[in-house]
């Protein structure tokens, strides 16, 4: 894989709260420079990227019920309606972990059912936080997922615990098949990135993305 | 101050994803054994809590735009209404940050404005998330928040880089005056809980209610 391949595999990402406009427009220069799928934004700086990016093909990404995912449902529904009408082109939803683990599969699968019908149409992916879940309780979310027919599921928020492993990866792709699968949290290297792809990631969230591309080693590379 | 009296400044708290229904219900009769103020939960158990503290005179305060104050503005006012008609009695909701560093101070402003005309009388906290900002932005924001009539300003997430300090407390009191001062974040023990209102908190948000009061020596206390 060369480092322009690589680049689409990644959200360039940039959710802390203290992110300015000015860290915004620079997160959208860079994904345009190196290629990157898209930028990974929180939904109040939707309209700003959507104004810089416009005429290019950098996709924005953003996330919704984040990072708790411990919103009423209805929350989550409204704010992916308003981040697609503000021009986000895919949701990164959390997943209710609360009511994961209180066994209230059916609470968590509706909460994701309304959020999917509110993308009309755009990718949504399911974020699990898996540093906080079984591997039953991962493998669960998965199928859910599945059987919905969402776009992805991802790894973590990066704001918990811990991020995404291999071995989740890995997990989660067994379950989902065909379906996307987004490794994020903590990648901070080329090696860590190919490594996640390799177990089956086919989408990379990291706020290290310009690190990731350069430290690959090939003569196919711009930049 | 006895132990009953700190219990009421108490917001007894569990904002993590992954808390239980059961955690909830655990919450909701601590906060009614030990007469605290309310419980603070994320919107998604706000029916439940309501259920339970039906009868009693434990209030449910609630938190928007959590922990990361990163959301459209729409999104804040539509996650207001809806923990109201849900059964909030308060609303806890995080200030943009990222608007605040990119000075644009017009738009801070609007943003509490629209979530407070959301509130429809309720009382209104304004987190800070202190840890964050300088002392100028933290006066700034106190002075907004002041000239809006917002019930409270708030000193921290808990989910951020720190929590309430007394020196921030003490700043927020004399710009604020008669305003609410709610405390939050880090605070694990009496003495630090008698620290913060000594400095001017009028609230205390904490986890550590139970030991917060019961650390508290005194012949008045049932508990």
């Amino acid at each position: 894989m060369n480092a322009k391949h690589l680049a689409h595999y990644i959200d360039h990402t940039a959710l802390t709260a203290e992110k300015t406009e000015a860290d915004i427009l620079t997160l959208c220069d860079e994904a345009i420079e190196y290629q990157f799928f898209s930028v990974c934004i929180n939904t109040c700086h939707i309209p700003l990227a959507k104004q810089k990016l416009a005429g290019t093909p950098v996709k924005i990404c953003t996330v919704v019920g984040f990072p708790l995912g411990a919103n009423l449902t209805s929350v989550k529904v409204f704010e992916t309606q308003a981040a697609i009408a503000a021009g986000a082109d895919e949701i990164d939803m959390v997943i209710n972990v609360g009511w994961i683990k209180s066994n209230q599969w059916a609470a968590v699968k509706e909460d994701i059912q309304a959020v999917l019908a509110a993308c009309q149409g755009k990718p949504l992916k399911v974020i699990l936080e898996t540093c906080l879940l079984t591997k039953e309780e991962i493998v669960k979310a998965c199928e859910i997922s599945k059987a919905l027919g969402v776009a992805f599921v991802k790894t973590s928020t990066g704001f918990n615990r811990g991020g995404a492993t291999v071995e989740d990866v890995a997990l989660m792709k067994q379950v989902v098949g065909d379906m996307g699968v987004k490794a994020s949290g903590g990648i901070r290297d080329t090696q860590t990135a190919l490594a996640m792809i390799e177990a089956g990631a086919t989408r990379i969230g990291a706020s290290a993305g310009i690190a990731i591309v350069k430290g690959i080693k090939d003569n196919n590379s711009d930049y």
